[in-house]
């Protein structure tokens, strides 16, 4: 809590964002009055969106510690702003708080600030609220002079991707039938990394449209094509993959918070270089109607069911 | 759903998407990317808030319509860019929906998109989940030269509010003991209006420091007072009431969204000449520190127990 934070008033409410702006520390900023007030760069626009995270819906709290789960649902929202290209401004973050979630309040608040911190921005605001469930929406803000949409593809470029896939995917399979993950898709599925700086890149390079990994691959590629009213061609043996899954798999995976991008020309070794994240052609874009079309040894295969939140 | 707004994949999720986007109509706007884009008026700063209406915490299902639901959830959410003074630019809604309700999105929907028109604003984005109850929380987004802080009120100032006061409060009394509440109340609490335009006039008018009245009016003085370090005397028999109310349970009476200003010599004739709206002085400002007394019949009396949520 900064010095410019407003004092507030009594009572338990109060208490607990207490507890949640200690644990934020200097990543809280300004906070107490009935709007947060920012300023956008001049000439640039604003961009927003909204993402939830629902305890029993999309995570158990035995999978992940409340640090870990603060920073997992601060990035995967902060991950559809680099999908956009965007810069951050600041963060919101709403909480229903069942009873036996409110002494982990601090430890939450904490993930929530370390994520912050890493993407370079600060919580700006939010709300608390009991409920029968924990859940965690966070509302992220950002500018840019141009954002880069969904429904930019065309015909003649290629398809790439960030990173490598399949990691979290392999980790819930695991997690869901009770089963310890691989310490290494654990790490993914625990500490996502909003690519941020790498989607800036990516506008600047030149790219026609992005969407981030959060429903799978192939269901993403799908609101991509979607959007864009074009054919995304991808080739599986293209696709790169954690250790220890196979490119199906990596598919189907959600919530990587990678980037998929569209251009011509994109130099892979130059992102790579700048990053250390590796940025893979995976594929090419035709012309309509909206399809996604997965090669495999030359031949066409059926896409996988796609990302499944818990008990759907 | 507007033209420019893009295709969305396939999936139940997109189909209850769909639903609400059908109920919103020409309300909402632009949705389908990864992110919302906006652009704040040149020189103005941007305000963002984040609120949350929660079923068995905030509100019970029988009490509202699925429309009255919708619209009271996003007028308490603008509401607090009323009482910075800004203009909204736009709304993003994030809902949990428990399996009862998933019959009932559009008319919710309906409810939310017709407040949205009622303050000359749009529904920008958005998220959808399953959760164990219903929830709605709004982000609102708005703009301003310049806002109206908590923290603004000096010794000397006067203490106005808008509107009539009781009504909520009165209603929910009836309706938490499963009677039924008195047309007028009711319509008080089923129809707030965010006091947007009325916010923006009080700014402009010197108003020094304003807060809505979203905990009761005793709480929310106590929060100005905290916040602007003043004391604050209010007189019971200025407080303007509705019929059937004492100004103690009017005191008492949260989820009005009125809003209280502090300022010199406002307008009250002016403001109300415009707006059809009360504006009533009903106290004074006085150095710290901070203190909220309330005065009947020139004896100082306790502060009412504050509005409460069901079942805290």
């Amino acid at each position: 809590m900064t010095d410019d934070a407003l004092p507030l008033g009594p009572g338990a409410e109060f208490d607990a964002i207490r507890a949640m702006l200690a644990g934020m520390g200097d990543a809280a900023h300004g906070i107490g009055d009935d709007a947060a007030v920012m300023s956008v760069p001049r000439g640039e626009q604003l961009l927003t969106s909204v993402d939830a995270m629902v305890e029993h819906v999309h995570f158990r709290r035995e999978w992940l510690d409340p640090a870990e789960l603060g920073w997992r649902a601060t990035m995967a929202a902060l991950s559809d702003l680099a999908a956009m290209g965007a810069s951050p401004l600041g963060i919101l973050v709403a909480l229903e708080v069942s009873a036996d979630w409110t002494s982990s309040l601090g430890e939450l608040a904490s993930g929530i600030a370390e994520a912050a911190r890493a993407a370079g921005t600060t919580i700006r605001g939010g709300n608390l609220s009991r409920g029968e469930q924990l859940s965690i929406t966070t509302t992220v803000l950002g500018s840019a002079f141009a954002s880069l949409p969904r429904n930019g593809a065309q015909a003649g470029d290629s398809i790439y991707v960030t990173g490598v896939l399949g990691g979290p995917g392999a980790a819930l399979a695991r997690l869901v039938g009770m089963r310890r993950p691989d310490p290494a898709h654990r790490e993914r599925f625990a500490h996502p990394v909003a690519r941020l700086r790498e989607g800036r890149w990516l506008a600047r390079a030149g790219a026609t449209a992005a969407i981030d990994v959060s429903d799978g691959l192939a269901a993403d590629l799908a609101h991509l094509a979607a959007a864009s009213a074009v054919r995304l061609e991808v080739h599986l043996d293209r696709v790169p993959l954690v250790e220890g899954v196979t490119a199906m798999q990596a598919m189907a995976s959600g919530e990587e918070f990678e980037l998929v991008v569209t251009g011509r020309g994109l130099d892979a070794a130059a992102f790579t270089g700048q990053f250390g994240v590796p940025l893979t052609a995976i594929g090419t874009v035709s012309p309509g109607p909206a399809e996604v079309v997965l090669v495999e040894n030359g031949a066409r295969v059926a896409p996988p069911g796609g990302h499944d939140h818990l008990s759907r």
